[in-house]
């Protein structure tokens, strides 16, 4: 038997802990596989009782008869621990664990749960949790959860199954998903996620024959690289998987050191990761228990070009509200062409050039579907959002048939429905079709739907070789870094270090000086920089000035010299940063550079390495690079140039040991006929 | 009787092409105000039949028996006409128009519009419409509408009323609301507003008792001054006005001129207003309706500083997916203080210092319910969220006791629940507490609520004068402009407008040289500017380069000489910008300065005048004004000058006929003792 079969649907399960009351926590699973027609044998462990639930229990899964395949741990404290032994030791393959106390209490939860993942990788039993509400089965009627939503007495069967961090929110998406007729196949509540995590279970789903789409509910990723593999292996398999993820808000702080980190955050390389391994992202929770359909069986349309939206209606407040949301992800509404209107008139509907087509007074319901026909199959728009008004809420069948009946196309159709209209839902839920129930979930849908990108192919780039000379650990300072950067391939600026007493550089003026200090990683907020200084004289006054700074702002700090640059003008300034996220690895970001820049926290981020094409996809991203790019008539800046240097750095990625922690140049300066590194700096791991 | 009377709860109804077919739309008001127990006379009109639904008809208006205090037109074409004419000789002083044919239907519609209105002016009749759905009184049982939803058989009545500019969205809160608990006073279509508008709505609804919060659903404001005054009087009353408003991604380009336009947009001046008069601005639909219970009856908490909530739950996942969304808001969690841990302590209720009170094992719903009182009494928080997980799908009762059960405090309460459960939403709408269906528009309702501000007091600032010698029309060049600001009391830089040949201009070193030509509105793009001149060769030879740049690029420009400029040197740019926006009317514009700034549209938008105080204010909120507030030790601006250039700015908006349409500071040179206006535009409206 495969993992797959034994952990979602196992034949033979034990439940350890099961409780002889019934309202119970731990007396639900027993009562949910009875309820909800579980065809395999329940083996209730419970030291106390002969019988469970009119079924008969044992003391424990060694005393417990052979063929468990899948033991659901409810039981507290050390019974964990026992269990897992005796699992071990019967050849049991999965355990899951509802019981608490692991890494959810704390650092000593937390490394009691480290040795029950190691205990457990000895045994070679795979483990669910812990603190997971089980597994919840559809469409083979294996309830094995804890989660109070099985009090529900039919359970509504489909194609879209889900992987939940949150046990909670099995719940949620499972009770609104049927209120509105919407089914699922197989929901995992993965727990703290010791040893099975969200990569594994993706990855049985992309194998799965019930499973069409795959939602993901994540508060954070603890196996970047697992998932990734196993979300590029759903969406070969066209199985589209799509994420709702918290974390938008904190986090990134904390974790940030250098200003890069700051600017970035981790959401950012969240969303950079999902991007990469060809997830949907969703920004509302409603959209996820509602985008299945829009996407199940489609591919991403990577359109290159903002999107356009044919939209029918028979209420203008319903689909203007849509519109005016899809609006501000710059998705805009685009009128029936000429020939689509010529074609509608010949059969009687008169269409005018407006962008949302008001079908009110449209004859009859099959002239309805000529026109979303029409639209499906036409060329001048991107999909179809037709929304319906109260009719929905008191005629279904009228009001949603000719979008019932749309027929199945290459492009997505999505309907909202204005009123409380359940009913309406689910027929269009039955016919695959999705339906939303507000125009801000169905606009983050369409908005999803063409953010979406396939799964990049990742470039083939020269690996680095490490300058002779420079460090191996620790900071690198600028003079080393800029080494580095050189060494990539990246130009950087013309310097000299000059030590004390006399400073000699021989550059020519214009130039800069900055201090030259292992201490000092932030050289501005030292005082330790000084710009155009034009000849000997001003040289020696303001490097004696800059010193005397320094050493009053930071008097512990050790001072080796000033670096003397030739000075840079340029078209503009951009960041570019490289930075090994502790949860999804290297990552590249580019932002335009300066304070004001800073403050607007206006950067672009993918995963590294990427290539110079990927590069210039991303300067065309970052708002302030427009200064480049030739807004308002001014110059154009290399922007060649600039993608080879954001993707030479990116290849700090393909480091033997990935010993870079994060780098950042700052300024790159731009201008039009190259770029020039000025200024940065390198933290490795070790 | 009065106008709210007649409007809103006639004791006689004309229906003036009354179907007797009860199915058709025009039957359905007739249908609708028998199903749902009209306690007054209906009077159906048909020139067709003498008995229409069971009821004597009459042929028209004129033929009708006396009494009519509210005629509903829903006959075709010129039958409007007809009947606005019989309402004026029979003295019936309201007429509500469902017919459509007006500014619905292109120019000719809106010139018929006009005609309408004038007539029904001169005649003294009050015209709702036309193309509204009409009048839903659920307080006093007048359902006068053709919308749908009435098909409904129990309508919820409760102290929310609505007014909308769409038909089909008073379906849609209606409906929606009835199906979680939440019940509603008066709702009003308002159509075309060819003469009532949403402000004389407000008005109304500013002093029906059974009122207690109003909703507004907007697509445009076409009564900003009337609706101001109503909201103030709303608030007076103590009754919150809340606006859900489309519009947020298109006219204001179209709209716009200059570069101040183009950064503000309408929908900027559209918050603005809002905020002024006090009516709070959701941003989701589903807030609209789910918002009231958490505003009624409370007052704008104004914290100036973040908000902070206090956050219990017996779900995870739950309260992370609504504090993940308020975090982005600025609105964070925060945990229960010492104090009120060490009382609950003294209970047997065990808090940490989490910022999200887990309350999973909290042993009873009286302890979840004492933790809930002594959060809703703590100073340490400004409102507390409940979130509640499966248990509030299968034991309503049980799962929201607590909360039902929680005082009336002057901070907000509001609930999340995860699940699907209309009845414990209605449990709780009951009981005057919000319920949310979804994580976003919880968070929506309590950043609306902390964003809501008391109407504000207009200062009482100077008339400003108009100087002598400037034109009263058209649009006024830099130097002009630069006069008017000055006269407006606001530091200028010292310029000379030199002519050719030889340009002398007297003023030292270094200067900048502009183009004076009363053609060019944008002197950089025509090639007009030069900076950083620094001596009489210099000058003649980049004046000379500027003459033939702007000949080649604007051939047909009259050009009247250069405006030569000491150079300004400061520490950072602002824009100030004053424009009569075509909806709300004047408006005060601060952003910060710079080519960045304007791609980045960092600016803030008040209704204006504002006084200094105020200013300062505006200038705490524009992000790239960091820079000179002391942003990572950077040296602080003149921001006591800043504020009162953009106070003086602002009064413009009391010249006599608001004579100015737009003037625009950019850039005003913001230095650490005083601030300079370099560059500037006024257009005059005639």
């Amino acid at each position: 038997m495969t993992l797959a079969e034994d952990l979602l649907a196992p034949k033979v399960v034990a439940l350890v802990g099961a409780s002889a009351d019934a309202a119970k926590n731990t007396g639900r699973p027993q009562r949910y596989l009875k309820k909800h027609g579980y065809a395999g044998r329940v083996i209730p462990i419970n030291p106390a009782r002969q019988e469970v639930q009119g079924e008969r229990a044992w003391p424990s899964l060694a005393e417990a008869p052979g063929g468990i395949r899948h033991a659901f741990v409810m039981a507290p404290g050390d019974a964990v621990e026992r269990a897992l032994e005796d699992c071990g030791a019967r050849g049991i393959p999965v355990m899951s664990v509802f019981s608490d106390g692991f890494a959810d209490a704390g650092p000593g939860g937390m490394a009691r749960q480290q040795r029950l993942a190691a205990r457990a990788a000895a045994l070679g039993v795979r483990v669910l949790g812990p603190n997971s509400m089980g597994v919840v089965n559809l469409s083979d009627r294996v309830p094995l959860t804890v989660n109070a939503v099985l009090e529900m007495d039919v359970l509504p069967v489909g194609g879209t199954s889900m992987v939940s961090q949150s046990g909670t929110m099995l719940g949620t998406v499972l009770s609104r998903g049927a209120a509105r007729g919407l089914g699922f196949a197989k929901m995992v509540s993965l727990g703290n996620e010791c040893d099975l995590g969200a990569g594994d279970v993706v990855d049985l789903l992309a194998e799965d024959a019930a499973t069409q789409v795959i939602l993901l509910f994540l508060e954070t990723v603890r196996d970047a690289g697992r998932l990734a593999a196993a979300a590029r292996k759903a969406h070969a398999a066209g199985k589209p998987v799509v994420a709702f993820k918290l974390g938008r808000s904190s986090l990134g702080e904390a974790l940030a050191r250098s200003h890069t980190g700051a600017l970035a955050g981790t959401d950012a390389a969240m969303d950079a990761f999902f991007r990469d391994c060809g997830i949907l992202r969703v920004d509302m929770l409603e959209t996820l228990i509602e985008i299945a359909p829009l996407v199940a069986g489609r591919k991403p349309a990577a359109l290159g070009r903002a999107p356009r939206m044919a939209v029918v209606t028979t209420t203008g407040g319903g689909a203007a509200s849509v519109v005016d949301r899809l609006g501000t992800f710059g998705i805009e509404p685009v009128a029936p062409d000429a020939e689509l209107r010529a074609k509608m008139e010949a059969i009687g509907v008169k269409l005018t050039d407006s962008p949302i087509v008001d079908l009110t007074m449209a004859g009859s319901s099959k002239q309805y579907a000529q026109v979303l026909d029409a639209l499906l199959d036409s060329p001048a728009c991107d999909g179809v959002l037709a929304t319906v008004g109260s009719s929905a809420m008191f005629h279904p069948e009228h009001a949603v048939r000719p979008i019932m009946e749309a027929p199945r196309a290459a492009k997505p159709l999505g309907a909202f429905l204005t009123p409380q209209a359940d009913r309406s839902l689910a027929l269009l839920a039955e016919k695959g079709i999705a339906g939303f129930r507000t125009p801000e979930a169905c606009a983050d849908a369409f908005r999803a739907y063409f953010d979406w990108r396939a799964p990049r192919a990742i470039p083939a780039l020269a690996v680095p070789v490490w300058p002779p000379g420079l460090p191996r650990a620790g900071t690198l300072d600028e003079r080393q870094s800029l080494a580095l950067f050189k060494e990539l391939g990246i130009p950087v600026v013309e310097s000299v270090a000059a030590v004390a007493p006399d400073f000699p550089h021989g550059l020519p003026y214009p130039v800069a000086a900055k201090i030259l200090s292992p201490d000092i990683a932030h050289k501005t907020e030292a005082g330790g920089v000084a710009l155009g200084i034009h000849g000997d004289a001003e040289f020696r006054a303001r490097v004696a000035q800059l010193l005397e700074q320094v050493r009053s702002r930071r008097p512990g700090a050790r001072i080796e010299g000033v670096l003397v640059q030739r000075m840079q003008r340029g078209l503009a300034e951009a960041i570019v940063g490289y930075r090994d996220d502790p949860l999804v690895g290297p990552t590249i970001l580019l932002g335009a550079g300066g304070t004001l820049a800073e403050l607007y926290k206006d950067f672009v981020l993918r995963l590294a390495p990427v290539s110079a094409e990927e590069a210039a996809e991303m300067i065309g991203r970052v708002t302030g690079l427009a200064i480049v790019r030739g807004y308002r008539g001014l110059p154009r800046g290399d922007l060649r140039a600039l993608a080879q240097a954001v993707s030479a750095l990116s290849r700090l990625a393909l480091l033997p040991g990935r010993s870079v922690a994060e780098a950042e140049i700052n300024p790159l300066i731009v201008d039009a006929d190259g770029v020039v590194a000025v200024d940065g700096l390198a933290v490795l791991k070790t």
